[in-house]
């Protein structure tokens, strides 16, 4: 297995072709190192400019000094394998290749891809790319790529094949208040393969979950035995793009004859326990319900909801997927009879028929969980139910009708409530050792996915948008924990 | 068929049992009314409340005067049959219950509601509910119903037979600036039903789009026949709830005999050109985008991305819906190559190869529209791709070099030449009568999903927030437009 540490740890990073032409590479990627946080030392290389972003900008690589631990590498491809030789030189060991123009831009592209891979295997090199974004450690603040996301820290380590994709996740990861751990832009993939990063996540003690966008992978059986190995220990999460025949000719990286394999590849992934997904929305949210919940150790489900149509879809998205909900056991249907008023469903889902009262809410999600019947419960409707609250008020104060309190501080007090509640959710987590999924009422726009209880627990609340995601997150993570029990892991 | 234009456009309305009571029902509907910004008189009727919110209240509907157009119960259900023996004497013929405790509560709930449906067809009432949460009409600022929310105008009206899925639907619709024109939620559908509104909705002028959140349907040929006679006018979004045994059994308006007739539910309202859809989020961007667009008139998609990654993602999600990418005809590769890269895909997907050009976006979005051999253009990455580029002027602004702009009067730039691109698409949209869906790199919290032209036009812009969501949109709207076509309509 390759040592990949100090292409993610590394002490110091210098980069080629550095420039404060804001839109190009050469300042893209050093404005992002400078700017995100990064401790070690930073060395711009430019031929043409004395200072870049007021740092003085050395010549060359051997104008640095000491060999830095990672090379970023922004000028034209032809000049790359001059570049590489002088790594050898001067001991530079890993290198990412941003550069464009080699295998996607034709034969000659190809030719020169080959060299670059021959010469990087032959002196024991660690190139990532070429034709790559670039590459992050959000722990340590390294942002040695395209995109100026600044993310929370967190255990999600992501692997693309596109660049394009990875920049939309790690946004959308920032948007939801998602925490991060590393991301690598595996590009064209000449040296270091798809199957060498998840060996590396694999091992990597910052990343609990692994997520992969791939278009193709060269040596399927080298690639479906790291995930068998990653995934005894892991979450691993892929999305596979180029999945039909139009999609293969899009990412052109494969002929027509694979035409129809995917079918085979994701039964293949199923087998080692990688959890498919068909969109990057639903990638994120699985990792972070990886990332944050207790697994499922069963498909029994409990169903709490502040009214009733959500209970039907919430059942209806359940049968659908594999999972029960199992009727109420007389202990439960006992102990909620005497929290309910007495025209409660008295099944599950249990509809908790419009009482909006936080304590309510809290015990009976307490009086689900902690049943033997059930494995998991999901939450509807009572998350931003607040919200609804506050709309009453505010009209009744325009009809001239003053509320005793403050409408602020109302809001700030519901919402605190809220928190508290979101709190209570992950301890009962903690508590039991089983996931609970709490779906809003209505998301708000700025609400951050993963609520994080204020002193730090075992897990974080995950808020889920609609029903369905909440359903579909539940099933791949129930899949997953049934499979590690069949490795006789303990989930 | 009945005439329910009083119910939606009822000149004044009564509300029974009104109060000040903020999380009763007998305020929140006529705080609802009264803040809403309804035309019409507006009459509390209460037996306790000598006023409410500043309104004097009747003590009785003989009290009012002229008889309310419409008029809504809040009391408890044991007065209801009382009620409506007034309404007969004082002349009033549009009634919504929204009292609970009917045929969900149980035997003696259920033999009332058989009375209100029997005095509701002998005396020729109608009658919405009861066990509803009210009614809407955007246009005329009538909000008789439990969601207080403020939408934007449009031409989508929607009945659910749950006040929370058609609440969560309202809210989103309000998140996203998503304009509704009706809301009516049927309740336990004692005398009006499901079919009932339905046509209503389709001879209705400001209804563009029907949705609707069903359950149960009672009679299911005559809904089936009110769905064939609208669909051939107007498209019908439909989301079942129930699909499965256990959502049946959590509905609890069926035996457990119905389980697997969904199929048969489904397919036939797919022969009676209903877009059936999976879930409330894509029930509302469906419906927003019939709202909006054209209808394809055939499967032939061209894409425009910014970069190659998502390409591959939506050929991979056209193929799978039944759509085609047609490679591009010579004059197209033409046109382009005068504009592009010498580097660029020369191929569909157009990869416009990260040339962050507006004019460029306009004028490769046109090269595709107005080609013969495409039916519709999708284009990824190029909406709020300005954002990314305002992250490294902020980044290197604060490594010391000052753009030469003031960062806001730049975003704000920005944003504006994003609004001239979004209106020309609205205007390539009515120019060629062909859809154009854009698809957001990252889509920004607290953006509209709707872009209404500066100069109302013809058509709106709508931003997709994944290229699933505008695949999914684009096959359902080219299955209905192919429906009508086998109708002898004109999409």
């Amino acid at each position: 297995m390759k040592d990949l540490s100090k292409l993610f740890y590394p002490g110091s990073v210098a980069v080629i072709g550095a420039s404060e032409n804001v839109l190009k590479w050469g300042s893209i990627i050093i404005s992002n190192v400078l700017d995100g946080g990064f401790k070690g030392e930073v060395h711009p290389v430019s031929t043409s400019n004395e200072t870049v972003y007021g740092r003085r900008a050395s010549k060359s690589l051997r104008d640095i000094g000491a060999p830095a631990d990672l090379l970023i590498i922004t000028t034209p491809a032809a000049t790359v394998m001059g570049i590489l030789r002088d790594c050898v030189a001067t001991g530079i060991r890993n290198v990412v290749i941003v550069s464009s123009g080699f295998s996607e831009a034709g034969e000659e592209g190809r030719r020169h891809e080959r060299e670059v891979r021959e010469f990087a295997l032959a002196n024991g090199l660690n190139v990532v790319g070429p034709n790559t974004m670039g590459i992050a450690n959000f722990k340590e603040g390294l942002h040695g790529m395209f995109s100026h996301v600044r993310l929370k820290k967190g255990g999600i380590s992501l692997m693309a094949q596109s660049g394009n994709v990875g920049n939309q996740i790690m946004y959308w990861a920032e948007q939801q208040s998602i925490g991060m751990s590393k991301f690598v832009g595996s590009g064209n993939e000449a040296a270091l393969m798809c199957e060498d990063y998840l060996d590396y996540f694999h091992g990597d003690d910052d990343t609990s979950v692994i997520i992969m966008y791939l278009e193709g992978v060269d040596n399927g059986r080298s690639f479906m035995e790291a995930a068998r190995r990653t995934t005894r220990d892991k979450p691993v999460v892929l999305l596979k793009g180029g999945r039909t025949r139009v999609g293969t000719k899009a990412a052109m990286s494969h002929t027509g004859a694979l035409a129809g394999r995917i079918q085979i590849f994701s039964a293949a992934m199923e087998q080692a326990g990688v959890s498919m997904v068909d969109s990057q929305s639903e990638m994120l949210t699985l990792a972070a319900a990886f990332d944050s919940m207790p697994l499922p150790k069963g498909n029994r489900i409990g169903v709490v909801t502040l009214g009733g149509g959500w209970g039907v879809i919430t059942a209806d998205e359940c049968e659908e997927r594999g999972l029960t909900l199992p009727p109420l056991p007389e202990d439960v249907k006992a102990r909620l009879d005497t929290m309910l008023p007495s025209f409660w469903s008295k099944g599950n889902p249990v509809d908790l028929v419009g009482q909006p009262d936080p304590n309510l809410f809290r015990e009976s999600v307490e009086a689900m969980i902690s049943s033997d019947a059930y494995d998991a419960v999901i939450l509807l409707g009572i998350i931003n139910s607040f919200k609804t609250a506050m709309r009453l008020y505010e009209a009744t104060m325009r009809l001239g009708k003053p509320v005793e309190m403050n409408l602020e501080d109302m809001e700030r007090t519901l919402d605190d409530l809220q928190n508290v509640f979101l709190d209570n959710i992950a301890d009962l987590m903690e508590k039991y050792e089983k996931p609970i999924y709490p779906v809003a009422l209505v998301a708000q726009a700025d609400q951050p996915v993963v609520h994080a209880p204020k002193s730090p627990k075992k897990y974080n609340a995950i808020i889920f948008r609609t029903p369905e995601e909440a359903v579909s997150c539940l099933a791949k993570q129930y899949r997953y924990s049934r499979y590690l029990r069949k490795q006789g892991r303990k989930p």
